[in-house]
């Protein structure tokens, strides 16, 4: 098979990607590794940036979201004591909206037939050959066949584990990375939320964060150290902890129910530079990872695709290859930023076991700051809504 | 002798208390180890907040400030490459003044006899009783002869090692410190300043700051391990290390000169609560370190001084008990928002051997957005015109 892109996952990433090129009149195939029902049950992130909403609208395909979409004016800081409030709508003129990672995804896998998106699902063994040249190959095999995509780019999609990063030369790419001493146990519960709006928590037994996919769905997540099994957290031990953690007023009004899902996720920042070598160009979690502190995963994802769009939309429509040639260092401007709020963000709310008394005064004091200044509330709320592409 | 107030510490924090309290009819003596010339002789900060230039105004005290001042608009931050201007102006509406606390001491010092403030100098084993009564008694002696204050209040401006803080009981007291794995290495050299404005860089040999304490008067630092002894940096050597820490531009425009001032300064983060215990209260150095970027060591002790000077004149002139019960609370509670702001801009601009690439790009990511970010350096200048008393 022949096309322009061929595009490694099919992700919220790789789909909005192949969307917007086939919107540009661009062709392209998307080769996953998993089955749809695989990709569709994963519980990731559920809050978004005006940049991945903004998508959703170029596409069209935000009619659900607009109606479901829980639109968010603000979020809070919990210290044990207090809730401080960040006023985004007030400080930034933007807001923020929940609604599922599942639920986008599902918005984009409902849209490909009818838009000519064509997506390969159960693709084994992918492999991307050629990337140093301007005619990369991709290669998988399905239901024991062997097939082969000849294409100008690939663009991998495929996040951290997939195959299209280890594809770049060891000695062209450099990465750059840290592992946090704990791990986000997540639970997810048809209840309503206990709270409108968000509630990070730093409280003396740990981090913990009250949050929502819908009024009538819950995501709630306490820190743990990462010896911690799964299997010794019932639900009820969960919602003990949460209830400490959050503190009286958010657990009076916490409605505890079975969970739907529960998992330790471990927390990283991790960059991997550069994100194009050759015809190879890296989106998302392929290219980076943050903690989810601040829930800038998927956004992150969204404003690659859009720097990545926007370059091959220039190259195969007006012959334009400094795009491409500047995607690298236009997607990293974004990501390191992302980075460093997502990692301020974590240390500001966690409780890290190297930490001393000393430290500990430190999150006081900038939470006490935080409390009293616009400025830095400002600070906080145009990195949480996103800053510009 | 019997006093309302025994005032320990003839520095800064000491003689402005003592000032304040005279002009409101207070009676006061300030007991000081040292002779004059040795505390004239001490080269400290240089960057005057507001708050600081307010009380010497409301002395009456600062004609020769304004006269010789230099009112600084903004500064910068330099990464090796660009220099980052915060227009403190812009932000805040506020400025700074550079004028040395040398030069702040000897307005004090020269106010001293005509108004009635009364220093003993040279007082040897100076030592506070009953501290917890409401007759605390200061004894020291001078010249051989043993002598003792009886006062209603004993206020400790004695610096970090001074008496006033040990008499307070361990287990009344808590200590909190982070000890830095650097020194600053300061030259003071008769020569014009490179720029106008202070410049903080962060280059890869490590940290510099280019000051002033005049037109015809530099401050420079550089940072170095705890390790290295001042008689191995000969004047040559650090003008060397400055012009290549502070990038080519600030190098073309740096005079050389000969040292007046030489030394190694270890850079701390202290805090000690209570800042009052019975009758004794603590001003200054004596309760609180802070490392010196962003200059907030005697602008904080200068803030502590109003809060003590507060209380003090509700307690004498108004009967108000409340005022001095308070004085600990509200003056720490800006003293950890300083210690936060002083941590912070020491570990952005500021190589940490413990650090590896990630945290060096966080601080790369954090320059980046300060740049491109009017909160970010709305947050940056609020704190270095100093945060409302």
């Amino acid at each position: 098979m022949k096309t322009q892109v061929a595009i490694v996952g099919a992700g919220p990433a790789g789909l909005m990607l192949g969307h917007l090129l086939r919107a540009e009149g661009i062709e392209c195939v998307v080769v996953e590794r998993q089955a749809p029902d695989y990709v569709l049950s994963r519980i990731r992130a559920g809050v978004l940036e005006q940049v991945t909403v903004g998508i959703m609208a170029r596409l069209g395909l935000d009619a659900r979201l607009r109606r479901e979409g829980l639109v968010e004016a603000g979020f809070n800081l919990a210290d044990g004591e207090r809730l401080i409030r960040i006023d985004v709508q007030d400080l930034t003129g933007q807001t923020v909206v929940v609604y599922g990672q599942t639920e986008i995804q599902r918005d984009l896998m409902d849209a490909a037939p009818e838009r000519g998106l064509e997506v390969v699902w159960e693709a084994a063994d992918v492999a991307l050959h050629d990337i140093e040249s301007e005619a990369p190959r991709l290669t998988y095999s399905k239901d024991g066949v062997a097939h082969e995509i000849a294409a100008r780019f690939i663009v991998g999609c495929d996040g951290y584990h997939g195959p299209s990063r280890q594809a770049i030369p060891a000695s062209v790419g450099r990465s750059f990375e840290r592992v946090y001493p704990f791990g986000w146990l997540g639970i997810l519960a048809d209840v309503p939320p206990c709270n409108d709006e968000l509630i990070y928590a730093n409280h003396e037994r740990g981090f913990a964060l009250a949050s929502m996919r819908s009024h009538t769905r819950s995501r709630y997540y306490v820190d743990v150290p990462l010896t911690e099994k799964v299997e010794d957290w019932s639900d009820e031990r969960i919602w003990d902890e949460l209830a400490v953690r959050l503190g009286p007023e958010a657990a009076a009004n916490m409605t505890r129910g079975p969970s739907i899902e529960k998992s330790i996720a471990p927390l990283r920042s991790f960059v991997f530079e550069p994100m194009r070598h050759g015809s190879l160009l890296l989106c998302g979690d392929a290219a980076h990872i943050v903690p989810p502190t601040g829930a800038k995963g998927l956004n992150l994802a969204a404003s690659d695709v859009h720097y990545a769009a926007e370059a091959l939309v220039g190259w195969f429509r007006r012959h334009d290859a400094d795009a491409v040639a500047g995607y690298s260092e236009k997607a990293l401007a974004r990501v390191w930023k992302s980075e460093r709020f997502s990692w301020s963000l974590t240390k500001l709310m966690h409780r890290f076991p190297e930490d001393g008394p000393f430290e500990r005064r430190m999150q006081v004091a900038e939470l006490d700051y935080i409390a009293t200044s616009r400025a830095a509330q400002q600070g906080i709320a145009e990195n949480y809504v996103g800053l510009p592409v």
